[in-house]
């Protein structure tokens, strides 16, 4: 059966290749020429080299969104490791009928798949019938992890395509986790966008629960630095050059200014410990 | 009717999103959901973030090369505001026949109508019946743009995907003008693009009243500094590194650098004020 | 006869446009309005502005996974010069079947001719009865080159689209050429990549020779500063933050450093020389 959304196959395809490079191109290439007749919506190639956290939430918060396909994804810093080291390069099949997630086994996939009702079935595609005849140690986008996506776009049967693993062993994401005490919120910055909004590792929950314990005016601190924020739901409703924590539309928490970067007005990066609390 | 051009619909898509995140990706997945038929052609996601004017000039300079198309176009400082602040969310059929626009009532889509024959039709929807179920407040791309603009490619009536609005209330997009006085023009910068290259707010009339002004050699002057320039028609028409002043491909009166960046020879930027006179 | 492969032709598309501005999107455009039937691959527009070589050596990287193709490529410092000083555009056919090639003769398409099996035939485009009514001065792509690459696409006769040129008179690409001697390699960056990977100039067998000269460690020389490099196949061969000298994937000799950059580490830009030797 194929993975088709409609009567064409549909490949999504996330890296941290970037668009500088031929790279992105040439794993287009490779899919057309095995599956000439998918069609490739690329989600995103500009996740942070090697950054498989930003790579994981980027995949998760967009797999809802796209018709039945096989996701290809390809943040890889252990790409060509052997021995204990050695990551697998792994095909799963999601509960979510139509849907098959490509790309190593790091912490990448697994998320999305969870959006996509959990993994009903995996294989490890390190020798897979379908890879490359010859398989360079740098670059699996273009030997190993495009052709299977593009064999399963086909309508290539899974089984067929790796050896059986157990769903179970399939390496999750960690996460940190925010915490709210004494009507403080302590948080850390997941990844920033490219404008500048930080996202928190927060719940909405917590987000919650924050405002039950503040009504009044709000600081958001930084190496030392106090900020006045407002709790809003739209960067339009604080003032220009203001800061807003609100639930952004992928569900996180998260800091903006309005037309402006919180990034630059708070001069936080990934992993930054940020703190909210009453001014 | 449809807004195919071809035996397929085609969508076209520009925005300030950016490639860094998801957000393309995301909005891509969810026109091939509503309408798995259409064909997207990105004409640029590198607007400066909230930069309304040069996503409007750019959209400006590519809808006459692009054929039949719905025209998606996002660059939306004012997302999710309410009440006097909130600008409408618009779809426009154009005069010329198999071209709508799709966006923010904020100035961005009228210069491009303008170059399909102007507005024939325009509807609000804000309240569209093909808007997602759940809107955000942060990424109407997503939730209300992209669907809309699916739902015209897929065929779907104009009046029935929104509240229809007169034409003449549509906003549109204010631009400083150039001046030519005593043998000099006085002008300010556009944008820039990649290639370090300045457009300017005159027009070619301008360019030409000022060439019959001035014979002899002239000089760009830029914060009080002055470096000499020439009227050319192609970029090696000056030595490499030197300056030159021209039309370019767009229509647009600008200054180049000759296998170089004006932007940085003259260390201009975005709506600075530059003089072009007599040596 | 078309350069389709499958039932839809496939044009493959590498600039220095980037996707800040309109451009790469108007070429689309001007593609879909001539051949609506085309399958546009983007390989990148991320080459550096005007950079022929870089061009040049992506296109010849990536041709070989494509699949039988229009191959339209653009990089091209001399567009709108005349006289002595102008570049022919041309468009090629590859000895490989069902491969042509569109873009400037400055040395950008031959090397991946090449790879091509060689060129077959070759016409000057530069008065091509499919180019534009009005090209202008600076926008060749959208003007000469996507009009006569999609004419190709959609079976237009090489012969009816230019001159017959000799195949001999096309400009190749001049590359400098590592040396080894005296057990040290003394090589060029070609360019480096997102990750700061940098290509040298060294071929495979250099790289041979070199390990059979040195067995014990290595250094790595750029400004006088040495820093300690293995020879090893993939990244995690070494520690995290260590140097490697290695065949790249696409049969170029480089040095990258495990989860990092080489191109910082070392501090190297392109055409710098490196040494590389006995510690």
């Amino acid at each position: 059966m194929s993975a088709a959304g409609g009567d064409r196959p549909v490949v999504t395809f996330l890296s941290d290749y970037g668009l500088r490079d031929e790279y992105v191109g040439v794993c287009h290439g490779v899919i057309a020429q095995i599956c000439p007749r998918a069609r490739v919506i690329d989600i995103t190639h500009g996740i942070p080299p090697q950054d498989v956290r930003a790579g994981a939430l980027a995949l998760a918060a967009a797999v809802a969104f796209m018709p039945n396909a096989v996701h290809l994804a390809i943040v890889d810093p252990g790409v060509g490791a052997t021995g204990v080291a050695a990551r697998r390069p792994v095909a799963l099949q999601a509960v979510a009928a139509g849907h098959m997630l490509v790309g190593p086994d790091n912490g990448l996939l697994l998320a999305a798949a969870e959006r996509l009702g959990g993994v009903a079935r995996a294989v490890d595609i390190a020798h897979s019938p379908r890879r490359a005849r010859s398989v360079s140690h740098t670059f699996h986008g273009r030997d190993l992890f495009a052709p299977v996506a593009a064999a399963l776009a086909a309508g290539g049967p899974l089984e067929q395509l790796g050896e059986p693993i157990a769903a179970e062993s399939l390496r999750a994401l960690e996460l940190s986790q925010a915490s709210v005490y004494q009507g403080e919120l302590r948080a850390r910055v997941l990844y920033s966008d490219r404008f500048g909004n930080l996202a928190l590792d927060a719940s909405v929950e917590q987000l919650a629960e924050l405002g039950a314990l503040t009504d009044g005016p709000m600081v958001a601190v930084h190496r030392g630095v106090a900020i006045p924020v407002a709790r809003a739901r739209a960067y339009a409703d604080v003032a220009p050059g203001e800061l807003l924590l609100y639930e952004d539309a992928q569900g996180m928490v998260a800091l903006a200014v309005n037309c402006g970067s919180a990034e630059q007005l708070l001069g936080a990066r990934r992993d930054d410990e940020l703190v909210v609390r009453a001014a």
